[in-house]
């Protein structure tokens, strides 16, 4: 296997049966347009899994979790130990993206790639990788070694592959880790061409005194890395943590491998725009969920290109936000799949 | 009964249902706020359902059709023979709505107020109450007579009274007639302070001479009837359509027989606005679905203070949008009823 494995080509969307489903939407009995952007989703569905009436009736939902060595400059309101905790509650059903993947029949796997914190006792149905206690504190040193970087890529892309040999139509990938609003800005911050002002929010709940403080780390963090601004893989090892770097790597392998991405929140926008920048033959794949709370969410989204489905004001991550649009995909597969035609229901088209 | 039943007053949220909803967001395992929208929705459903953890897992999808007789003035690109094929297609599952009712298992029930084309042969499971060929050309006259705006405003209440007696526990009215986006724009600039340019818009499908044609039988309906602008029932009556009296007689019993309504597109909500024009303490128990493609549907919502959940460039009526947003509010209501608090986790909460 290609050790860069993450720049072999994506698979190309399969153009003429997103043409024949472009037909076939012209031919429903509705105004032409008037289902608006469900419309295009399902052409792009049709495109991307090669047949003219496409279904998301089997999600995968992957949860890449990890901590950041940077927590320890005060960048959260929650403990470290909160990472791990929050891994023992996605099992035993009682976070929010359990109780959404329960009600969507969706597969939900647990990924742990490093806690600071021991989970003890262990967490039944976790898949544990273990990569470091948590990364570096990017303030000092890079976040990951290379081992670690390469290690976290492949755990995303072998989700992935598990996720198509279940037969999985869709993927969706969360994250957790306490701090990494912190590490998915100071990446946005060397990646785009924006602020820092603009690109810094509260996460999940900073007051003022604490966002100015997160700003100052990522301003020293970004004057320590941000030399290394046109390699998007090397900025990744040196600020980003483990379950962006796995959220990259599961995005990059759907493209590759076929598979639609459904994109969560600000810290997996921050992911899908690393693996663009990355392989740029991956953006085909890439659905976009949903506009967070996050400041700095819109200003990825724009250098996506990605107009997201959804704008509800969430800030919660764990791939709530996918997992939340679901129902919009699976309404709009019915739709088109089993709306009648002008000639099946006899009914008049305009101006006939 | 009382013949001016509408003016009856709606009854009373249970706020202390909701301070109950209020109290338990709070403790649910996720930063506070970090659901966004959904928490003050599940908290709204909680007041109106009079209970910690609400539920919308039976909705109730009425659609009221009727025709216009200014489409005689050549506003809609659909010949008026559709309002009754759509009501054929409606029936045997064809359209969209009943692809999405089908799909949320709601019940979906069809009201024929008056189609201008007779409905041969007849469709099987229709209500039929023909409160004539289609209203009058208000170019020329009031639209409606007393009793056919008295016939359709109670034929909105009695669907609201099937809908509870069946056990509903969320009401959606949806609407199809030929012409009628031209109606609501006329009852719109007659109830707003709005310039007519600001108002009108394509409907299903004009072309921009089709759309200035509109716009100028518009304001020969306006000059007609805009003198009556302080009397929303009897500018119901000159400028409205058997379904959009219909959907406001309907939203009106929703309020006063407790059932929460999730209002569609630009035609739903001009109803609405008439709604709680007539009897402003009805507001309470609409929530509003979607803002649609029709440029008037901004100002409308904007007159009601309604922020919908979807902004999806839809234009097709059928109470299609809010049956997109069902998924949303039962989500929710699932994240809210089922999450785990921080105690039951075992979940450290912020800064404790």
């Amino acid at each position: 296997m290609n050790p860069n494995w993450w720049q072999n080509p994506a698979r190309t969307p399969d153009a003429a049966a997103g043409e024949r489903a472009r037909a076939r939407q012209q031919q429903l009995t509705k105004p032409r347009g008037s289902l608006g952007r469900l419309e295009q989703l399902a052409i792009d569905l049709a495109a991307l899994q090669g047949r003219e009436r496409p279904g998301v009736e089997a999600p995968w939902i992957a949860i890449f979790a990890g901590d950041h060595g940077v927590a320890a400059e005060g960048v959260s309101p929650y403990p470290q130990a909160v990472t791990g905790q929050m891994l023992r509650n996605f099992a035993a059903g009682g976070a929010a993206i359990a109780v959404l993947a329960r009600q969507l029949g969706a597969e939900l796997e647990l990924i742990d790639l490093g806690c600071a914190v021991p989970l003890d006792p262990p967490i039944a149905g976790l898949r544990q990788l273990h990569l470091g206690p948590g990364t570096a504190n990017f303030v000092e040193a890079p976040a990951m070694t290379e081992a670690q970087l390469h290690g976290a890529l492949e755990a995303g892309r072998d989700s992935v592959t598990r996720a198509l040999a279940a037969g999985a139509q869709l993927y969706i990938g969360g994250e957790m880790g306490i701090a990494n609003t912190t590490a998915a800005s100071a990446l946005a911050c060397a990646l785009l061409d924006c602020p820092l002002a603009a690109l810094v929010g509260p996460g999940t709940g900073l007051d003022a005194a604490g966002v100015a403080r997160k700003a100052t780390v990522i301003e020293r963090a970004v004057a320590l890395h941000g030399g290394h601004a046109g390699e998007p893989l090397e900025l990744l090892r040196r600020l980003g943590g483990f379950e962006i770097a796995a959220l990259a790597g599961a995005y990059l392998a759907c493209a590759q491998q076929g598979l639609a991405a459904l994109v969560d929140g600000f810290i997996c926008s921050v992911a899908a725009l690393l693996a663009v920048r990355l392989n740029p033959s991956c953006r085909d794949w890439l659905l976009f969920a949903h506009r967070g709370a996050e400041p700095g969410h819109r200003h990825v989204l724009e250098a996506l290109a990605a107009e997201p489905l959804l704008e509800l004001g969430l800030r919660l991550g764990e791939g709530s936000g996918a997992a939340l649009a679901v129902p919009l995909l699976q309404l709009a597969c019915r739709l088109h799949g089993e709306m009648a035609t002008f000639a099946e229901a006899a009914v008049a088209d305009a101006g006939r």
